[in-house]
């Protein structure tokens, strides 16, 4: 570890980038029914971000013959942060592959790598922000588009949640020990194996969790990824709107972990699970003590509400 | 028909007359959970109702060996419309019994009978309105209580559920031919058979309906007892309070038939199901067309949420 | 009063029908940002109603020099009731005239007169009840149209505010003596004469309320004309969306007279007011005790939020 | 500066101790009408926290001749961040006092310094994490005490807001350049000169916020004390509940700076005013570009709602 002086740090998730067998279908339910603008098309990939994301894009869509995960991007703390991961995961046996600026729309240089499980991580730190032209301009300056301009009208990217058919642990060590997360909640089995592991470098409870699915087809799939709106009354509202639109969820409901008020709802277009997330909590505490939940507490994953392991299956592969 | 001049009228649902085998919990259920006011307690009955409530009670509780509904109280229009409900009633061969004045705390004379399946129903005109006491008094000349005194704090009573193992319509046309009741919106099986009936008096969707249970040990049962919350939010925060005292509930999710959002709870003391309420919609049209629901309407129920149907067992003799 | 036998009776405020000295700033007021539905355009008249909005319209917009209300439509509880109440009010001295079917679109005959201040009401029974067509038709049977599908997205019509230099009496007696209105809450002035009174023929506090304005121009002024919304939320959210399309407004607020949560918008295109508006309660007592408010009273008007009185000045002619 | 060896870092705002010149007042304040649970009283010392705080206190309130804050108190990231801030605060010519553990009950060794205004401020590690006791003992167990077992019941404490006479960059750029504090918004006046400065070491928009008040009566005073909801609905319930309770208060409204749903009340025992602060945005962006209101942007403070301004004069000294 002698090659660097200082531990380099994840300021966020940044966007997850997803190829869709449908593309159509994936732009009507990201841009029409969850309200995301789209900052750029090019090279038939299509940018999006909501409303109060301040990046280039949170999510980006491009054409694909099967559904997957292209890759999770993660924005570093310092731009230096970048050649420092590289070597650290490098010493660590891992792989990492440079991509150049602009290869990704309004990104500059980024390195990219797998996970043990093969899920696909990116770890960028330049990146554009634009502001809403003049059609969807917001009215405050603290944010980058209209608010409610259409259907759902998430206001953020918020977390990932992947899944795997092996360790979780394998997983999760791998992001806290090599990326700086920290471990905020955890589920065991009766052999106090993790079931699932809820990370984050924020104050948020989870940056990206890892599930475990015994019946997942490989060691590296999504199981969601998550908008967040800032009322409960507002996932209500995405439920009637999907109901409008006929498009099947389940929820709402409210996790014990994470204490977040939910809806899952699958991408028609890519199979992907999204989670409308609201309320939720907020971690200060720098010596917080990971909260472990083990099969007993009946409530960990559903405090109330339609059960959420009815959206337990993984998706896409990730 | 010739006794009676005019059409006596039906103004609205008054209150429930409920016997509990465990009082105790029953009370700290309304009172500590729900929220209930309790207006006087004398012969061993308790007289409760909400801060949104403007009569004496709209919830009567009194112990039991079994857990049963004593009656359902309906205020009439006018007091002249006792009698002439009285003769209306009795001409078709339902047996009226009268009640005098006092006999239920705050009330005054009324007659009581029973539906063609046993469900036993009283009619009264005159009801004392007492205003909270100085502890409980609110701001507002408008309600009759502080509001969020205390627990989910239920606005008022809204409706009544029965259950039968008889045929709906028996219920269902008594309750419109001879109480004046509207049919607002019926869910009928393959043949056409009633398998519910949402009917009203006033503009709410229904003030009372009628399931079919087949599985209900009598043609007399209880389905539930609704009270009213002004948002949806406030059932999301009931959700909370329920749970936090580890009491079961279904819930939440929006019926598609009157567009409520609800949750389902049993009260643990008499295993009466109630039923928190919000939004749905009224109905003004002097013209309304019941809304017919057929079984290929699969989101009639349940238009989103935890599904209703698992409330669906009646619960305790009505 | 010999020629009629029975009293008759209004259901409902059905629509209002505007004049716009800028229909266009109006229309895209009422459609792009309230979310009104178009049922149809028809001699230059722009028919529009909200999604939950059961008649052809709700609202009637068509241009004119100056801007003011043609008049305000109320439906009849039966088709009889119109020649019932031509009679009762030309014999009580008020000129009455038929307006023949199809002359307002979707609407049968109807009578027409003026309240003693000037005000221009209304009373018809027929309405076509359209489906929306294949583009907005909603999931549930029980709906018009789809819910949230633009802007605000009000619910429906509920209730008008009018506005007078004359004396308050004089127009709220009546409605009260003549059209069957019940006095729910009024506020008085130290000499015990009305400043507002508000009544209602449906379970709602007021379907119409009468504001003393010693400033208005004339006798018969508009002070608003209101749609419901479900929660207070979306009142929350439609000040998002009107602050984003810098739509000036004041509120939210609650107010103390019929505890509703409440914003005042004002239509840019013609200058009538509109009260976006949710909570409230329903009167379901046959004899409610109207409620007397004083100038002592300091919330009647305002119980909390952004002064109300702001908003008190009269818009438009009535 | 060559003492230390790394920059020591603040983790969160931790408390506010609070002398108040009513404490019966103050405490059926916090306790009935916020909802605050008393972990601890000791040698006069009333401990207070929201149910969703983890520390053994987020405000402490003793009894004075007048009201005043005694403390701010900043929880440091690690241990040894208190030597190594109290030796760079004392080389910038800072005086700085050590506080003993226990000193503060529940608290271990902390320092405590003046800010160039006055303002008092405390930074502290050890802190005991207690759990709530049988009587309010949570469901879950990610969060310390019931929800919504008392009044408001607000989550957690989330930031303040201190007020000066003086210049406030002095204040802000102390903060900035000693704690580590990242500006996110500011305000500034026609020449330039910081109004506001809203400043965070966490994801949140601001941990704590400096204003201009030229009329204040010293260079150290609180602007306010704020509280988290997680619902823009749960403030609009605080203000029914803090009128029932004819405690006055300035909002509901929106901020346009920080984007937060706000209400403003003063503790009727010390004059403190508190902010029940909802809704907002977070910051992950590293490199977060301060934004910057001027006062041509009408609405920084208030983007809609009842003006903030109003609630614009400073409190009791901070």
């Amino acid at each position: 570890m002698e090659n660097y002086v200082y531990a380099p740090e994840i300021a966020k998730l940044g966007h997850v980038a997803l190829v869709s067998e449908d593309i159509e279908k994936s732009l009507w339910f990201f841009k029409e029914i969850l309200g995301l603008e789209e900052t750029a098309v090019e090279d038939g990939i299509h940018y999006l971000r909501c409303w109060g994301d301040f990046e280039h894009h949170s999510l980006s869509i491009r054409s694909g013959k099967t559904s997957y995960i292209d890759h999770i991007g993660w924005r570093a703390k310092r731009v230096e942060d970048l050649e420092q991961f590289a070597l650290l995961l490098e010493e660590k046996g891992t792989k990492v592959k440079w991509i150049e600026s602009g290869e990704e729309k309004g990104q500059g240089r980024a390195i990219r790598f797998q996970l043990p499980t093969g899920h696909k991580f990116e770890i960028y730190y330049e990146m554009d922000k634009p502001k809403g032209d003049e059609n969807n301009k917001p009215f405050l300056k603290n944010q980058s588009h209209k608010a409610w301009a259409k259907g759902i009208s998430t206001r953020r990217i918020d977390h990932v949640n992947i899944a795997t058919n092996a360790e979780v642990e394998t997983v999760s060590n791998f992001i806290i020990d090599n990326l700086g997360f920290k471990l905020r909640e955890y589920l065991v089995d009766s052999e106090d194996q993790q079931l699932g592991a809820w990370m984050s470098v924020t104050n948020l409870v989870h940056d990206i969790a890892v599930m475990k699915d015994p019946n997942a087809p490989t060691t590296h799939q999504m199981h969601h990824l998550g908008f967040w709106l800032d009322n409960a009354q507002d996932i209500l509202r995405a439920a009637d709107i999907l109901s409008e639109h006929q498009v099947e969820f389940v929820g709402p409901g409210k996790h014990g972990i994470s204490q977040a008020i939910y809806l899952y709802v699958i991408d028609p277009g890519s199979g992907l699970r999204i989670e409308l997330f609201s309320n939720s909590y907020l971690i200060f505490e720098p010596d917080w003590e990971p909260v472990k939940w083990t099969l007993e507490d009946k409530k960990a994953l559903t405090y109330w509400g339609e059960n959420s392991s009815q959206a337990n299956r993984t998706t896409i592969r990730g």
